[in-house]
Parts: structure tokens; C-alpha cells; sequence
């Protein structure tokens, strides 16, 4: 009946949305505020105040027939100027509104970006621990993603694994950075390494290799660490960014592709990532929108919430004896799971009513995935749960 | 460098920006009052008001972590509810939330039926004259669409033709009613025609055909015309809906699908759609626009509007000696060229600067289009250069 690319998913999908009804179905019996639901990634923090006032100040002033209307594929130039001045401020690059495509959030870009960029048979290499939905966005376009296996003492991307991996099939890379589901962030180290690595596959395949950095998180990163900006280390390079996260607009689907006009086949590319944004069904990321961020991009949602709940649940965790790397950005901890098994863990952690994501759905067996983007409460809560876990499985 | 499938589709590009570029360039020389760009689709009519009384109001009241938040990649339960109760109003069908799937716009929603039914090598029919995009849309999950010759005397489908073409590899057929670029509406008896040639040859091939019903203009109708509601006519039928035109949203990009209950393998289906808005990156429709159309679906761009626009063109081109089907729909008319070869119309037409576009753009050479969503004056003053065309080429 339905495309057989698409029956697996559709099989698939019901188990985790039977893990979503589980937990609304803890929350009728036991009152949401006694399940520590740490399994998604949705901002609890409202958006700016900014974000409002931009809204109500649009409507009152622009002509409706341009605020609500078509644009270029590629959005309103005056927003992707805007995008280009801000990252050009902060990151010390030169871009203009030519390097800058607005999208229907992170999530359209990324797949514009494949769209553009592979044929089927191609290949696409990740990191594991990553987003499973990659495995999905490379698929759309008949690509195969290949995967790296996790250093899992540092989390760092395992570059030798990763230089065998690279073949002349590579099209382009996936990171993500910030990541999601560690926390970690890939250190100038780290990105100057994987360049190195591409410089060298690229002429020795004789085609360019894209990395393709996912990079939602980008703004949510703690006291003293640094997201290095990657197109100035590497040419090729496509950065796909969200507003879902930064500004708490996740529903909005609201975000934008950079490609430095230094880039192998700029104009090529642009012209193609402009037209997959079209045919693809997304046309342009919405409109007012569109002018919305453009003016809320010095806003940032409060930083301090999350480091809050991050500092709470990670000193106790470790005084638990769980063990976990201290994320640097994002909001989520990946917890070494006490048995090899982490699934036993996860139904373990339910009986205590702590709601938590196998580290399997992030292709890292043996870990969980916390996102600490709920409320304070939750976490501070959710502690004596986490402490007697830590007694049944001899942890204390 | 890019993908080879995207290659054709930028150097194609190029041309088009051409043709747009050049409509700059003419209204920048002649001043944009004497250019008649009859080019675009782009609505020239604000949003009703209830647009941003309601976006303001949904601001002042609603909790911003629900209004700017994820909900289900179907769209908000509300929402859907209220589109499901607004349409059995209307049409007298019985749909709940759960036949409603809220969609980045129409373009976005016809990709999700697609990536939902087919997978490559498939077949998906349509009728010339067609939106070229439906190529490119079949195409993004390997697809083949296979087109029906238009009948140029009434621009209804083409039966004979359609039947022969239906074969055992047709997973879908995309039908555009009211229709771009004919402005002509589909009466029932052909509705009724389609669903029982359909119906005969589900039977002979052991599995469902669906009809993937494009319906942007549903609600831009002149006096006395009305648009067949298709489910109640096919069960195996995806409505794609917009409200682009007519809201006048269409740069933020929502609309919705429609699957009945009664559709084979409904549950399967409803899943993999989904799915689709997932994984292409959708996620979801645009959250606050969804809230916002919620409340304004009796709404209606003026209509009087575009009628005014109609009348004075249709009798004055009918006047000078051109031939052209009065449309029903939409904004756009589908007027036959005096010569042969259309282009060599188009660009005697841009001699007083009025710009049209060619009918082998929708698979059907020999006729041009002319979207009529421009104001009023627009149309006015272009008939002395409709006139001096038609004295050009001898039909006055």
C-alpha cells in the first residue's frame, strides 16, 4: 500500500510513540509533576520577550502583502543580510546575504543541503553517538549514511575510524556540534583534524567533501566554552542552524544554511540549494518569521536556566557514582548505563517514574540520553529517584 | 559537484531568473506602473483582517512555550478538529482530527502524499496542462510522472487518453482543481469519470490508486461555479489544501492534507504521512500560523477582486479576437497564441511590456498564461497593448 521505503518507519514509529503514551499515561496516574520525563528535547523556557514585541511591531507596520508573501527561495534579503552581519560580528568571517538561505528550521536545511549534494548510492559519513533522523535525511535522497563508532571515554569524534570511513563514494560529512545527545563540544582540535583529514580524501578522490555541521545548539553553550566556527577552518562546509532552541521557537520551523562563497562550485551549489528549498515543498522558510529572528538575533534564550538544571542533576549524579561527561552546551547528559543492557536501565529508571532515552536511539548502545530541558523542580525531583537507582544497582 | 540529479535543474533555473530579471529590469526603465508583469501567482490582496487581530491576540493570551513549541508532526489536535468541522460544514463530509494533517502549504503537503506512496520507479499520472513542479515533486522520491495530453477545447482531462495510461506501475494521480494555469474547474461528471476509471482499474491491478487532489484555489471561485468535494466522490483521495491564496499567506507557508477514514490501509497511511513531515524536515506546519488559520476559516481573500480583474480582461481579450476558455477559479487565464509557437507571443507581448508566461512551462505549448492577481489598474491599462498585439497578428 503505502512506499516500501517508508514501511519500516511506519512500523517502527509505533514503538516510540507507545514509549510517548507510556509516559502521558504515568503523568494521568501518578500527576505530571511526580514523572521526570527527561526524554525530549522541546525548551521549556518561553522565548524572548523581544520575539513578541518584533511580532505585534510587524503587524502594526509592514504591508501584510509583503509580510505574508512569497520572496526569493532563498528569503527576504534584508533578514539574510542581517544573519550575515550577526555571524560576521561574532565569528569574525565575511559573509554576505549570497552566503545565507533561510529554511523551514534545521531540519529543512539539512535536507536542501543533501538534496543538493548527493545522488542515490552516495554515501554520508556521522559520528555515533547522533540523531537518528540523519539516518532518514540521507535516505530521502537514496544516500547511505555510514557511521563511526564513538570513542566513548572523550566523545570526541574517533578520527581514525573516521579516515578509513571516507571513501570515494563520501559526498559529505554530518556533524553536530554542539552535540545532541553528549552535551560534548568538538573541540578547535577536533575541527581542525577532520579538515586535515578532508583536505587529503578530497585530493585524493578528486572531488570536493562537504561537512555538513548541524549546529541548533550553537548558542547554548556554558561558562568558558567556545563553539569553534567551522567555515574558517574548512571551506566546504555547509552550516545548517535552528531558532528552535536559541529563541524557543521550536514549532516555528524557523532557521538558515550558510555556504561561504570560498566553497568548491559556489554558485552551483547555492543556485541548487535554492531549488531544493523549492521542490522539495518547503518554497521559503515562513515569512513574518523570517523578519521575526532577523530582528531577535542579539536575543538568546536563558542560558542560566539550563546550566541550573545541568549543574543540579550532574553533581549529583557523580556523587551517585554514574558516569557521565559534564556537557559543555546543549541540554542534555548521556549517562553510562550501570548494566551493559542500557534498555534494562531506561524500565529500570520508570519504576521511579525518570523517563529517559536508550542510548540505541542515538546509535551508542550502553548509554542514556537526559534532556534537562524541563523545569528545575523536575530535575531537583527527580534526584531521589536517581539516588536509589544508583542503590539497586550497587552504585552507593 | 552537485547532485546529478539537481544538475539540469540549475542550469533550467538560470533561464527563469532571466525571465524574472528581466521584469525588474523593464519596471526599473519604463517605472513598474507601465510594466503589466502577468507572470506571477502571487496574491495581490492583503489577509483578511482577522489575520492580525488573531496573531495579535494569540500573542497577548496564549502561553509562548505551546504557541512557538513542537506538538505532533500532524499539527495541534485543535486545529485539526476545527479544519475537520469547518470542511464537513461546508461539504458535508465527516472528518475528524484525525483525517486532517496541518502541512507546510500545499507544496510541502504534496511531497509528504508522495514520499508516503511511492517509491522509485513508480508512476503518477497528471493532465496537461499541469504545474511543472508536480515533475520535480514525483521526482524527489524517484518517481516517474506520466502526463495526459490536454483536450484545448475544453481543458477538462482527457479520459480516453487518461485510461490508457493508468497501468499496473500508477501508484497516484495528481489532479489540480480549480486548475493552474486553465482556471477551469473540474465538473463532477468528470470527477465521477476519473474515480470509475479508477475504480476498474484498482480492480485489475490488485491495488489502490490514489488520487492526490491539488486544491489551493478551492476558494476562489466566481459566481455559480462549485469545486466537487473529492472524497465523497473516491475514497482513496488525498486532498491537498493552502491557504496562500486564499488568506493571501503564501510565504508562510501552511496549508493542510486530508485522508478519509475510508481510504485503503488508512491507519498505514495517516503513519506514513507523518512520517513524511518528519523526515523531509517539515517536523510540523508552522506553529503559530496553524493557531491562527484555526480562527479564520470562513475567511476569504476578496474574491470581488479578482472577479473585476477577470471580467475587464476576459471581455476585452475576447473583444480584440483572442481565444480563451472564461475561467471559473482561480486567478489565472489560459489564452490561446495567434501563432503557433507561444514564445514568439510572449516576446512580441513584452514589445509593450506585458509580460506572460509561455504554455510549454505547464506542458502545453501554444497557449500562454495570465495571472490576473494584480491590481486592477494593471489590467486596465494593459488593453491598449492586448489591443495593438491583437492588430499585430491580424485578429482585429
Amino acid at each position: 500500500m503505502i512506499a516500501k521505503s517508508m514501511e519500516g518507519l511506519v512500523n517502527n514509529n509505533s514503538v516510540i510513540r507507545q514509549m510517548f503514551e507510556e509516559g502521558q499515561k504515568m503523568a494521568a496516574q501518578y500527576g505530571a509533576g511526580n514523572v521526570y520525563d527527561f526524554s525530549l528535547g522541546n525548551p521549556n523556557v518561553p522565548a524572548p520577550k523581544k520575539v513578541e514585541e518584533t511580532i505585534k511591531k510587524l503587524i502594526a507596520e509592514e504591508d501584510p502583502v509583503v509580510l505574508h508573501g512569497y520572496m526569493s527561495n532563498a528569503g527576504f534579503p534584508d533578514v539574510r543580510k542581517k544573519v550575515a552581519d550577526s555571524l560576521n560580528r561574532r565569528f569574525n568571517t565575511s559573509f554576505t546575504e549570497n552566503n545565507i538561505m533561510m529554511t523551514v528550521g534545521a531540519a529543512g536545511g539539512l535536507n536542501c543541503a543533501l538534496k543538493a549534494l548527493i545522488d542515490p548510492g552516495d554515501e554520508v559519513v556521522t559520528f555515533a553517538p547522533f540523531f537518528l533522523e540523519y539516518k532518514n535525511y540521507v535516505g530521502n535522497f537514496g544516500g547511505v549514511l555510514i557511521t563511526v563508532k564513538p570513542d566513548t571515554e572523550t566523545f570526541q569524534p574517533n578520527l581514525p575510524e573516521f579516515e578509513e570511513k571516507v571513501t570515494a563514494k563520501t559526498k559529505a560529512v554530518i556533524i553536530n556540534n554542539p552535540n545532541n545527545p553528549t552535551g560534548v563540544i568538538y573541540s578547535e582540535k577536533t575541527i581542525k583534524s577532520i579538515a586535515s583529514i578532508l583536505e587529503k580524501k578530497q585530493e585524493e578522490y578528486g572531488h570536493p567533501i562537504f561537512i555538513i555541521s548541524d549546529e541548533p545548539y550553537r548558542e547554548l553553550v556554558y561558562t568558558g566554552a567556545e563553539v569553534p566556527y567551522i567555515t574558517r577552518y574548512y571551506k566546504n562546509t555547509i552550516v545548517g542552524y535552528s531558532f528552535s532552541k536559541t529563541l524557543s521557537l521550536p514549532g516555528e520551523r524557523i532557521g538558515y544554511l550558510v555556504l561561504p562563497s570560498e566553497a568548491d562550485g559556489y554558485d552551483e551549489l547555492f543556485g541548487a540549494l535554492t531549488i531544493a528549498n523549492r521542490i522539495l515543498g518547503f518554497v521559503n522558510a515562513p515569512s513574518l518569521i523570517q523578519r521575526v529572528v532577523a530582528e531577535c538575533l542579539e536575543e538568546k534564550a536563558d542560558i542560566a536556566y539550563y546550566a541550573k538544571n545541568r549543574d543540579v542533576l550532574y553533581e549529583a549524579l557523580k556523587k551517585y557514582g554514574f558516569s557521565c561527561i559534564k556537557p559543555e552546551g546543549a541540554f542534555y547528559m548521556f549517562i553510562k548505563s550501570p548494566v551493559p543492557d542500557e534498555k534494562e536501565f531506561v524500565a529500570k529508571a520508570k519504576e521511579y517514574r525518570i523517563l529517559l532515552v536508550p542510548g540505541s536511539s542515538f546509535m551508542c548502545a550502553g548509554f542514556v540520553r537526559l534532556a534537562y530541558c524541563v523545569s528545575y523542580e523536575t530535575c531537583k525531583n527527580s534526584l531521589p529517584g536517581f539516588e536509589s537507582l544508583a542503590k539497586d544497582y550497587g552504585l552507593i
